[in-house]
């Protein structure tokens, strides 16, 4: 028999990390439900017609499939069999697949469901999703995705309701420096319609893409990888080289490239940026970006990137406005607006910071000592009186030696001790140790209560 | 474009049966987490090593795979392929699966972490586990499982602790006509062993263990066919005919059949239920079920079994005494005890009694409508405000007509309108409608909140 293992790319989560990550999900979770947004919640398996081609050719790579149940080559050709094709071979033992992301399925949600539906419909989701990424540093192939999208309603305060999420969600957790960058793909849209290459859109958006990583100099390479001009060049190091975070910005763009989708683009965002601002929320947490661009074709007007000043991981959390969101399940015009809470990284930036706070531990607050069968019904109501007050509460289970039972409430970092002991039982006392500093105080219960809480 | 569909056997949780499941489970979490079980995870996707043979040759049939990504026949044995051997070519294009319970995983955790681990170790988990069984009326291939475990104690205190957290969940829960079974694996043991027949001891509980499906005659039947003779036959008669819940029925049964296992079973049965009773749960809550076996070959101890009085679905619960959870991956000797909540089931008796709280609803307390921008600051502000007391809120995000707002809130069941019209804002006043008895009233913010509180 082999050591026992998990698959590379998954994760173990032993209670402490758990704690911090349910602490991560519930604070995301509750800034969404006072604000009305609905949970809702999709299969993990889909069917593979569902997910394939919605996430291009990379993509469709990188879905899990599942193997069909029973004698699945019954049913395969024989000739792809012969040929030995993999990828044919596939679709033919293969029906069901593993989630990718929460969009797809949403939009599946949203198709399926369209008649039970209010529009404006705003929905959350949190769940596991699975790529067969190669896994590395931060790079995993399941991991958890916290979604909430907006869909039915073109208005520009469901952009502001986004931007405030993310403000009090990242704000409830306790990030440091967050950065909320913002820009509209109509500037994008513009700017390469100004350059003279609207037909080239998507490339020049996939270069401009990886400012982040490799500054304007890579990009200027890239695009001239890509055979755009030295126009093109020249524009796109004039555009990440407007300066400001704010309206400054915004003016100088309007002064450089001149096109109506740009001015389209700016108008949006000038009027997000002065409600934010009554909102409480401006420079420097809100940064005005020209040049982001996210890599997603489907995003069509607001873009949002959340990054964290001085932290190790990249964006923290992502999203925009999409045109039409179920197309391709059937339902057109559905237009909408969404955003993601990577809540992976965000565990990554807090430990960086050494950010959780106390709230974000699993501690029971006290263990009851086993004293022996003489005190055991008073150990056990003295066990259940302190945990009706609110604590945390733990009854130790064997008749062990204290000193055992001692190292176990310091193992397991519990705070406080109740020893029952038959003498001072007798006087209906106990003792309440202070298991940091060993001190001991012998008291009735209810006086124990009042000083645990 | 096909019509979107959803595999068989998975579901689609929306907004309303999603917020009933949520509170389930933050119920049960809940009931776990105050007597200091800590919160672990494991990967859906375990190694498909990890899981096979754990579950039986049927078990293993329903275990779903995933296939290999990229060319995943590239490795497969030629001959294989052409014989078309699925059974085998499946162990070949596939080395993941996906988790098929929760206990198999927990074992493999603890034989992984077994040097982080501080014993007695209280675990939970909550997660989804995957079956290929053929759907139906509330079997599905995709579901919730709620765990909790004790393992590396063998004090009976744990199996108390397990019956308080049964009482305790479920009364949370408002569960009506409670009834948590109760027998000792010991006593079928011995049983078998009093009627000559330990070496057929499984086959002699699964006949047993169908009784609450066909009743005394099915599992004669059972017996019958199975080739016991008709002194086992009678004895089992001996067994289901022993009457009375509680002490009265361990009497009997001592004096019915005589041998030490029994009396060793008996013996804890009943200090768990003095016990029980002391901390309130007795019978009918509590029943005493000689002829309860639970299916699963590695319980050794107690067992449990809960159902529901006059509900249309089987046990809702279960559990046991185990005494080597982790010998397969290479530990020998972790005996544990450990309870499973079925959270789908719990949730469809809670709708058959139509007893979920209004709590278990993700109700917009509050929709302050869009009268257009001149009190669109002001709506801004009352909204917030309002979220900062407490309440659910949401901003109605179009400046639509009036009408189509309140139908929104209506279609929504949302309880409460604020209207800050220019007129009454000209006084720092606002509408407060009641959208159910669409009585208004006009008052300042401050006063609103009074009322809403």
């Amino acid at each position: 028999m082999s050591k026992p293992s998990i698959p590379k790319g998954t994760r173990d989560f032993a209670p402490q990390v758990m704690a911090r990550r349910q602490w991560i999900f519930d604070t995301i979770r509750s800034a969404f439900a006072r604000r009305g947004f609905q949970a809702i919640e999709t299969p993990a398996l889909e069917n593979l017609s569902t997910l394939t081609g919605k996430y291009g050719e990379e993509g469709d790579q990188l879905i899990f499939k599942v193997l069909n149940n029973g004698d699945f080559l019954a049913k395969a050709d024989g000739q792809v069999l012969d040929e030995r094709d993999s990828k044919r071979l596939a679709f033919q033992i293969s029906k069901k697949a593993l989630r990718y992301d929460l969009t797809v399925p949403f939009a599946r949600f949203v198709a399926m469901h369209r008649n039970e539906l209010q529009l404006p419909f705003k929905r959350y989701q949190i769940q596991t999703v699975w790529r067969g990424d190669r896994p590395g540093r931060g790079r995993y192939q399941e991991f958890t995705q916290c979604d909430a999208d907006i869909i039915g309603s073109e208005g520009l305060l469901n952009e502001l309701e986004l931007v405030e999420l993310f403000h009090e969600a990242l704000g409830d957790l306790g990030l440091p420096g967050v950065r909320i960058h913002m820009n509209d793909r109509r500037i994008l849209t513009g700017f390469a319609a100004s350059c003279g290459v609207s037909e080239r859109l998507t490339d020049l958006t996939v270069a401009i893409d990886k400012f982040d990583k490799v500054g304007i100099e890579g990009v200027l390479r890239e695009l001239e990888a890509q055979n755009f001009s030295s126009e093109v060049q020249a524009a796109a190091g004039q555009l990440f080289a407007i300066k400001g975070a704010g309206t400054d910005a915004m003016v100088e763009l309007e002064k450089t490239f001149d096109h109506p989708l740009i001015s389209a683009g700016l108008a949006d965002m000038r009027q997000l940026w002065n409600w934010a601002a009554q909102r409480g929320i401006s420079s420097p947490e809100l940064v005005f970006s020209p040049g982001l661009a996210r890599g997603l074709d489907y995003y069509t007007g607001a873009i949002f990137e959340v990054r964290i000043e001085d932290s190790p991981v990249g964006s923290v959390c992502g999203g925009g406005r999409y045109a039409d969101l179920t197309g391709v399940f059937g339902w057109k015009g559905v237009s909408g607006v969404g955003i993601s809470f990577g809540a992976d990284r965000i565990y990554d930036v807090l430990e960086h910071f050494d950010a959780f706070p106390d709230a974000a531990a699993c501690a029971t607050d006290v263990l009851v000592m086993h004293m022996g069968d003489a005190t055991l019904d008073a150990s056990l109501d003295a066990a259940a009186r302190l945990r009706s007050s609110g604590r945390v509460v733990e009854m130790y289970p064997d008749s062990a030696k204290l000193k055992k039972q001692f190292k176990y409430a310091d193992d397991r970092g519990i705070a406080w001790a109740v020893v029952i002991g038959e003498d001072e039982w007798a006087s209906k006392k106990l003792t309440l140790r202070n298991m940091r500093t060993s001190e001991q105080l012998t008291l009735e219960l209810e006086e124990a209560i009042k000083r645990l809480s």
